[in-house]
């Protein structure tokens, strides 16, 4: 079935609108808004496209895509330039986007608790950054995230630096990341919290387990006191530099480095 | 001395931004725009601040950084709130921009063929992840960079992600990135090209000299051909995961990393 909307007040419009700007909207209705041909194409790979809108335009420079998705979707529009413009939050719109379904977190516990190496993130407040470590991760081979008081994955800005790594990565979420660390030693794995403090070991000198988890922390503030004390050890990147130059995604992608190096 | 300026087409407000928006202004010119008041007192710190524009808020808020800033520069201007968000290409400026000096790049020369450990930028074209990865090589101790047809180092959005790092790490200019790496071979270094290419060497594999420099390319297209065989040996980072994943500035960081370790 395919409408086609050019009305900008029209309410399939607006609900989209919400879901790209709410992260509330997004968890009470268990949706997300997705903007891009690729991210939107490789979205419905690994979730339910619930709607797809798209301009004339987009249908001839993205033809495969718009095929692919016109399959997937339960519903299409077809909208005009103006709508793309208003559902856009980027300069010059693809004028593909697509609303999907979050991705029930379930079936990954047990992929989450058979991996070797992961990486846990702590209050991570920036889109871009959490987006950025997700797909460093799965790049490198780390396999699977925990997450405690971190920015929505579902924000656009997010899935546009994961490339759709934070669909695919499996990932955890907890309340409580000190309680989480001990679970994970009680289960086998070297716990590690990542800190610029210069009494931390090396991360080139401490002994990797077979299984590793290591938690990152918060761009300004690092990791909290008390998921610091539930470590087994504190690690960090040596710095031959200025050591405040090295952000979060950064030193993230080398502590992931050395897990897997 | 200290000017009020409120109307928008004053011609201070029209030359800052046009070097803010223009490299060939900033060429022409051998001046740049900088905004925020972490980066214009770094910046103060390292080139010669021809012109400070502040707004009566910035002043309140940015007391030490003003202070320091009025001191420094040539001629200052207090503006309005209307003319700071004219001057800014951010959402919420903080009032506070700066016309600098170009660094002469000449006493940087020295420097680099002094160096150790060099990166090598050949067609970077986002000023992000330009700026990035020259914050990284500073904070990993990277002593000095060589540019070949990256985007410009005074682009503001370079010079905010390098966080003053552009300012400090020694750089310098070519056109012909083999026959500098012919060069640097000559004088004793060990030339690497990174590429994704599975025949290069792994990273962790391979023989890295005293003196090393490795170049990153471009975003999509990687290193060129002609530089590709200058070098004497192509590295890889290992992937375990979506090779496709891992973008330029992580990938640099990863490298970097390695050339320190």
């Amino acid at each position: 079935m395919q409408t086609v909307i050019t009305a900008k007040n029209n309410d399939k419009i607006k609900a989209a609108v919400r879901l790209r700007d709410s992260a509330r909207a997004r968890r009470e209705e268990g949706l997300f808004f997705l903007e891009g041909a690729r991210l939107c194409a490789d979205a419905a790979s690994n979730t339910a496209v619930m709607r797809l809108f798209y301009t004339e335009k987009a249908a001839e420079k993205y033809e495969n895509e718009i095929l692919f998705l016109q399959e997937k979707a339960e519903d299409i529009c077809l909208v005009s330039e103006d709508i793309s413009l208003k559902l856009s939050d980027t300069f010059s719109p693809q004028g593909i986007f697509c609303v999907c379904k979050t991705i029930d977190k379930k079936h990954y516990i047990d992929k989450i608790y058979g991996s070797a190496k992961l990486i846990a993130l702590e209050n991570i407040q920036d889109p871009a950054n959490l987006g950025a470590i997700a797909r460093t991760a799965e790049a490198l081979g780390i396999e699977g995230a925990v997450l405690c008081g971190c920015c929505d994955i579902y924000n656009p800005k997010a899935q546009r630096a994961a490339m759709g790594s934070l669909l695919r990565l499996p990932i955890l979420n907890t309340e409580n990341m000190p309680e989480a660390l001990k679970n994970f030693e009680g289960r086998g794995y070297i716990t590690l919290v990542s800190t610029p403090n210069e009494k931390a070991v090396d991360i080139t000198q401490c002994n990797l387990g077979e299984k590793t988890i290591c938690v990152i922390g918060n761009e300004g503030k690092g990791v909290t006191e008390e998921t610091s004390r539930a470590a087994m050890q504190l690690v960090r990147v040596p710095m031959k530099g200025r050591a405040e130059s090295l952000n979060a995604s950064m030193a993230a992608a080398i502590i992931m480095w050395e897990l897997m190096r």
